[in-house]
């Protein structure tokens, strides 16, 4: 039987939502092309996003290239452990993803199993591709971001970001002088992320190019109290928190408030851009009852990260979707750039007033160091400055040469010094949405279908904001003037800024279902009332009912209808 | 001295419109971060263009990965011809661009000289990176596009798109769909592009990553009358057509009926799209006299296109720059995807009515052809039946052996039939849109400085649509209730979707002068009047003047002015 992923599939690809990429040449696994509907669809989407993180919470977006060098990335840990584990049928040849093959039939997350496990438990298990006895193959790493070389000569190794995140944080100077030297701040992404996968196997699931919209929040390590927390402080989610999962239990539905309270949320940052993630899926058509917040067990969790939760979106064909992650990522990330960029990655604050502190200085006795080092005196010198003295000494590094400063070499001096703040490296709290997920959960959520009149109609009740058109416009004839009249009013809609598009081929029946179909919320119909008193009706695309509308009051009604300032049903009265 | 491009591109680091890509590892040539200024900027733009040819066109925006399988570019042609003439420097070993050394030390165009010509005129130069005479380096063809590899195993080779267009084109079956069998339509795409520039030198003009608009209309061979062509005939360009360029004339002023009239240019679809650019391009704040159409010259025209011209916007510091192509490409491109995946890209056209058409057909005898060519008999017979005959007989190729069939194997009769119709291989008009060109263009073309009370003042002149920040909002002073009001004021002007910023920093002339720099069209002002009667202060960027407004009217005056409904003057009567 035909699962709903199928049908929603079938109508994306047949009526332009998404269809496979290249495939006259044979689709590649992984990539996927958004036709004429999805891509207005996705752009919907992204500005509602935008909507809350630019407008609302006031960060600026930044773009940066898809390509980076290499050592971003090893700064990252990208390449060094940015990989799956890999097997290969012995058989066919065909690669695969060796934890995907195991997982769900054993104990645990395979995810997390050892390669020498993972080769035992492979023995017995089929090749998904060809079907023979996989026997235990060899499991090894496979680092999932797509290579390049920049530049002629391959000089220059690159590769093709996995995440968005990181051209944020290497912008962090940057930005940190755009946000004048201050704490909280915020700066956010939109674009293509690339992830090499093995075999990909689940549609818009699991895509090797793919988009992400991503916030970074900079905020100082002691400071997590958000300052507009009380947006959301009685907001009440599902929340599957880590003890839930171990005993069995099911999500707790609390105010955020009560979640940072208990501490079963780390704190308000956190449990805002959970609510925050909440009220953004559900206005874009996410099923607030296949919805839910499960927070990262203690063994998937980044070891650095202080709190995780993933915003999963309940799929008929795949389960749960991690779409959203929301992580407190703590300065992990800076300080990995500022180690190997060497680089300041932090931001001067400044006391309420300045402390006094107690400062212990090394003086060098110049008369034994100048001969001692020679030409190096002046470079040790420099920095004896900021080193603290060890009781064995001070150990520098001058060139790569580790050298020891013994304590008969200088004085210690202890001294009382004004202090005006503290170079402080900040928390990074980020909430990352997989685009494309939200865009598959959304079609698979308002996918209906329902008898009317003897005939199966299948509707998309996407949100209004999401539809990619707005409104159709039907002559109910292509003839007697009809067409004349509905060609002008569809030219008003677009000089409005509606979003219309113009169908006279057909019976009006169908040209209703074609629009049910691609969740157009309103229709326009243009008949020979229209050419008598000049008023049209206005189908509504949910409830199938019509009113009649001064067609000079349509531009105004319409414009109400998309904005949500008016409702259908108040045009029935 | 500085010329305008550093203090343009100064002004675009230090306020955060751009700077290099990943400058805490030292950052690459030819990647650049749009920063938060710059970014928004990138995206009103994008969605000028957006209103232009998918509002107003009717256009269908489609978003295809950025990576493609090698087939379809072994098809578009990249593969084997995507090149640019490198050589390298026997001294240093710099990769350099052989004809860019060259370029306008020698009489005609470097870009098309041969390799053993170029060779030959490097001699004597010097090498840009080192200074010493380059002798006669071998020169050698570089592919421009970076390379990848999909999946693991390196089975699948994968290159970075290095336009747009090609997804439009491999998708062309489906949108043909879409749009319901009918010709003319179009589909465009806003997105990245790649070119691994040997060695970029020019900023923002010469980037490995880039973003492209372009829009691909497929209309009916002998069909280029263009259905809108009216808005646009008498819209004059200065167009500098080949032969104006080869007598050394200055560019024509004439309108687009007249140009397509004196054949200057080829059709009403090209005329129609250089009117639009225009149009476009002032738009966003090019100066009309900083920009002109150059058409290609014959020895610079792709073989196939039918006529080809570039909006050239002039830089103070790199003379014209090739900023929006515009071409007629003929059927090259379906041509090459038809015969590469062999799939079918036609249109079948209809006639109004059918028609009876002569038709001559192949009958076998049947007696002769089954003993002479036994199992192959069936398949041959198959292929006569849409083959035509010439004098000798007719070829047929049958497993890549090529059979010929003479005369006395069959019979030729000939019928009438009746045709519905035919199938047609569309052209392809293509605008395509340099989308950081034009940003560049804008910044360069915008800029000014002017004296102010003794002072320098920087102000980029950027039209209301396209400035990042439309409001500041400024509270006089930081005390007495002023930041409280103004604070309100700025919630409100979020909340009804007007970009605005809120500065209390500094002085207020130091706050304007910062507003002015990036171009912020209006600013707000809250002093002690506003607590008192409740108006604020608007002040224009252009002629610093400020007129009082009700704060209840701030909205709808705002509104107005950025729409453009109202001008500022109108406000001061």
């Amino acid at each position: 039987m035909e699962d709903i992923y199928e049908k929603v599939m079938e109508l994306a690809k047949r009526r332009g939502f998404v269809w496979p990429s290249s495939e006259c040449y044979g689709s590649v696994a992984g990539l996927i092309d958004y036709g004429p509907l999805g891509a207005g669809m996705k752009r919907r989407i992204e500005n509602i996003w935008r909507d809350f993180y630019v407008i609302r919470e006031g960060f600026f977006e930044i773009e940066c290239p898809t390509i980076g060098p290499e050592p971003v990335f090893i700064a990252s840990g990208h390449v060094g452990g940015f990989s799956d584990k890999m097997c290969r049928c012995p058989e066919c040849g065909e690669y695969l993803r060796a934890d995907h093959i195991v997982e769900g039939c054993l104990e645990g997350s395979a995810a997390l199993m050892q390669k020498e496990d993972l080769e035992e438990a492979l023995r017995d298990f089929p090749c998904p591709a060809c079907g023979e006895t996989l026997g235990a193959p060899t499991v090894f790493d496979f680092n999932l971001m797509f290579e390049t070389a920049i530049g002629p000569g391959s000089q220059r190794k690159g590769y093709l970001r996995p995440e968005t995140a990181q051209g944020i944080f290497t912008d962090f100077g940057r930005l940190l002088r755009f946000y004048r030297d201050k704490l909280p701040f915020g700066a956010v992404q939109i674009g293509k992320s690339y992830r090499n996968e093995i075999s990909p196997r689940q549609g818009m699931i699991r895509l090797r190019e793919f988009s992400q919209a991503e916030a970074e929040i900079f905020v100082h390590p002691e400071k997590k109290q958000h300052p507009s927390f009380s947006r959301y402080a009685s907001y009440t989610l599902p929340l599957l928190g880590s003890s839930q999962q171990e005993s069995g239990e099911p999500p707790l539905e609390v105010t955020m408030a009560d979640a940072v309270a208990s501490g079963l949320v780390a704190n308000e940052y956190v449990a805002y851009y959970l609510a925050l993630t909440h009220d953004l899926l559900v206005s874009i058509g996410i099923t607030p009852e296949k919805l839910r917040f499960r927070q990262h067990l203690p063994d998937e969790r980044a070891h650095y990260a202080i709190d995780c939760w993933d915003a999963e979106v309940h799929s008929d064909r795949f389960g749960w979707v991690e779409t959203v992650g929301i992580a407190d990522r703590t300065d992990y990330d800076l300080r990995a750039h500022a180690r190997h960029s060497g680089e300041s990655f932090t931001v001067f604050i400044q006391f309420t007033e300045p402390r006094r502190v107690k400062q212990v200085r090394i003086s060098p006795k110049m008369g034994i160091m100048g001969p001692k080092f020679r030409g190096k005196a002046k470079a040790i010198l420099e920095m004896l400055k900021t080193a603290s003295p060890g009781p064995d000494g001070v150990e520098i590094i001058l060139d790569g040469e580790t050298i020891l400063i013994t304590p008969d070499l200088y004085d210690v001096c202890e001294e009382e010094v004004e202090v005006r703040g503290e170079e402080v490296m900040p928390h990074v709290i980020e909430p990352s949405y997989g685009i494309d997920r939200m865009i598959y959960g959304v079609l698979e959520h308002t996918y209906a279908e329902e008898m009317v009149e003897g005939e199966v109609r299948k509707v998309l009740r996407l949100p209004t904001a999401v539809a990619p058109v707005q409104v159709s416009v039907l002559p109910l004839m292509n003839r007697d003037g009809l067409e004349g009249a509905a060609r002008e009013i569809y030219l008003t809609l677009l000089t409005h800024r509606i979003f219309a598009i113009y169908d006279d081929s057909g019976a009006i029946g169908r040209r209703y279902r074609r629009q049910d179909e691609i969740g157009t919320p309103f229709a326009v119909t243009i008949d020979y009332d229209t050419l008598e008193d000049g008023t049209v009706t206005i189908r509504d695309r949910d409830s199938m009912e019509q009113v009649r509308c001064p067609a000079d009051h349509l531009v105004a009604t319409l414009s109400a209808l998309i904005s949500g300032s008016i409702t259908f049903e108040s045009l029935q009265t």
